[in-house]
């Protein structure tokens, strides 16, 4: 662990530590954003008398900060900041999250901690994939990675070849990477014979998109490393808002840091432990961009509260399972991507990469999927119907394309195409 | 300043400085690596006894440390060191920097006096376009922003639009980039009708290519920016090895971190201050890849050892005229692109974008020089050839093109195409 102490506090002392800094977060926002302030109500420190409490506050929502852009929300002046990092704006006006330079030390902070739980030490070696600039992933390893003390590898995105190479030449040990990335990684080895025994990779940090157990496993078996799934984003201040331990039994946020409450994403009511939902969090350590009750749009649930095997005493959330916004309706049955890959993944014949195309023919939803095989054929593809079937009422018509036939995107996965 | 008891010692002070931190170094490589040691002729600090005693020993070149690769010439082993930074190895091996964490903080410091030579304080807000990763611009920029605390941008490489719009949503009052990178700005700029003059703009730093006078005239004007040469390589720990002053007659060279000196390329003999000839840097604070002579191919001269007009008492080499590999001998005449560009740039018509196409008919040397210009005058093109002429002495023939008919390279710009 980076600070046992912390890491393992009794949860009591948890939730006290949580109401201490909950109301300095809205003090904060009180005296530093009028509009923020009139947003959650009006809400002073002294009404807030419990953690129960949190729940009578307003929501705050993606498109309130992409309204507010660039520093609507932001609590301080410019010069009071030091740096910001941005949600790719691709789909919209972007979200933009000022740091000042505790909120840097915050994030090396939990960053450490997250390398820490997945075994990193300073004798490691880790090669960071993710992007630095704007995007959140590559200066959060990063920062982390500094307060290790280990040897980086400051790659970014791309020139899989030369990952490859750097694997050897400098003795990596993890690696760090969007969840996809991994995936190309392993094609590029096998087109070139290379060999993941010979190097010394031994853990993978992966996060930013949606990936199922059943990848999991396959790049585990692939690569030979233990993956770690690790969450958080633009809003709360880049990745490192939580990770697995070496159970992977679910992911810990770090609630001396972040309170998440799991809600009703239609009646807005938080829903008991266990029970899926989408993710809301507070931060309480954040200065530039405090969030209240900010609604993620990742579904999860809180998988525990009890001190893990690991010691860790911070909640469990499950591995998110798909974003609100990423949802399916088709025929009317409601699914996530995420669900598809799993059972597609089951099958050792089909590659990892796959494509689920939604379209309308004469008012009619259509859906097709399409999945790369090394072999083409037509008993595989009715077994895989019937199963997607089977598992969740719908009927999907899968087209078995060659291996690289699926386009890759360069930055994030593109596995759902809307062509309506 | 950022270091004024540092940056203003006097000369005899520097080089008690200098002389005690050149034992220090010989040390270290005499305690860390044997071939290394081995190839400065096992000299021991003792050895040495005045700064004088230093031109006895032999120079390191760029192809010993690419013989090297990765850590050949590295003092310490992979886990002293935190990260490392590499040439691009478009032409061959790339060089390699390992740094420690102390060299991490040397970056810093030094690049924290250039951004203040450039008038830059923890008000300003600094959007950093050299590509943050392997090459060492972006980080260079990033760590001596973190010691100033002024307010960064960390865009990066490209998105060209995404840079003009963020000039005004940051209130940007500073640039960094790579020296042609302005260049394209201002071309987009202009096909856009954004106004500079509507921003907070007020500083450029501008390295790693070779830019001329007239260059930053251009890029004064078009953009109402006061420009400063930076200079500084992978192989010295990265940019930052000196800076301009805003007397702009020099470079002031950190003296405290380098010694340099100023030798004939053909006979590796020390020049007097002021003669033109090849810079040779010696590291004299960097633990990871210290460098004893090391022949940057850089072509300077020393301007001057005394105190500044600025105050600083760090010695002056002039801006970089050319690269020893950059020189280019055509029917029988010496000179560098830099001197070419010298000449187009006077002509207002001119734009800044520029090739040299250089090749071979039946034996015999031929030169193009391909510029673009507003209007196509074929009065224009022969005042032109007839000025290279009586400056180079070299018939060269010019080809004028319409803006943007000459392809820009997303990184470094190419000047010159060997067609050969
Ligand atoms: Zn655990
Ligand atoms: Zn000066």
């Amino acid at each position: 662990m980076f600070q046992r102490h912390l890491e393992t506090l009794p949860r009591e002392i948890i939730e006290k530590v949580q109401l201490e800094r909950l109301k300095r977060t809205i003090r904060r926002i009180k005296e530093r954003n009028r509009i923020y302030w009139e947003k959650i109500g009006k809400v002073v420190p002294e009404d807030v008398k419990s953690l129960d409490d949190l729940k009578r506050l307003p929501f705050l929502t993606k498109d309130d900060l992409r309204k507010g852009y660039p520093f609507g929300f932001a609590c301080g002046e410019q010069k009071d900041f030091v740096r910001f990092h941005m949600s790719s704006g691709t789909t919209g006006t972007p979200v933009v999250n000022p740091y000042t330079s505790a909120d840097v030390d915050q994030w090396g902070e939990i960053m450490a901690r997250c390398l820490a739980a997945a075994g990193l030490t300073f004798s490691d070696v880790l090669q960071i994939t993710p992007s630095f600039g704007l995007f959140n992933g590559g200066f959060g390893f990063h920062y982390g990675a500094e307060k290790i003390g280990c040897f980086v590898v400051p790659i970014g995105p791309g020139r899989t070849l030369l990952q490859l190479k750097f694997f050897k030449d400098f003795n990596t040990t993890a690696l760090a990477g969007i969840a996809s990335y991994p995936l190309r990684i392993i094609e590029v080895a096998k087109e070139e014979g290379f060999d993941f025994s010979e190097t010394s990779l031994k853990v993978g940090i992966f996060g930013a998109e949606v990936w199922s157990e059943e990848m999991r496993r396959y790049i585990e078996k692939e690569m030979g490393i233990e993956a770690f799934d690790i969450i958080g984003m633009t809003e709360t201040g880049g990745v490192g808002l939580g990770i697995e331990c070496n159970y992977h039994n679910g992911i810990h946020v770090w609630e001396d840091h972040y309170i998440v409450e799991i809600i009703d994403p239609e009646t807005g009511y938080v829903l008991p432990d266990g029970e899926e939902g989408e993710m809301v969090v507070t931060t309480l350590t954040r200065e530039g961009l405090p969030l209240i009750r900010y609604r993620t749009r990742d579904i999860t649930r809180i998988v525990s509260r009890e001190r893990c095997e690991c010691g860790r005493t911070h909640l469990k959330v499950a591995r998110i399972k798909g974003r609100t916004d990423d949802m399916l309706k088709v025929k009317g049955v409601c699914f996530y991507p995420r669900q598809v890959e799993e059972i597609v993944m089951k099958y050792p014949e089909i590659l990892p990469d796959y494509q689920i195309i939604i379209g309308k023919v004469e008012g009619k939803d259509t859906i097709k999927l399409i999945i790369e095989s090394e072999k083409q054929d037509e008993y595989l593809k009715e077994r895989i119907e019937e199963e997607i079937y089977s598992t969740l009422g719908l009927h999907i018509k899968v087209t078995l394309k060659k291996k690289g036939e699926i386009p890759r995107a360069p930055g994030k996965a593109v596995r759902v195409k809307k062509e309506i």
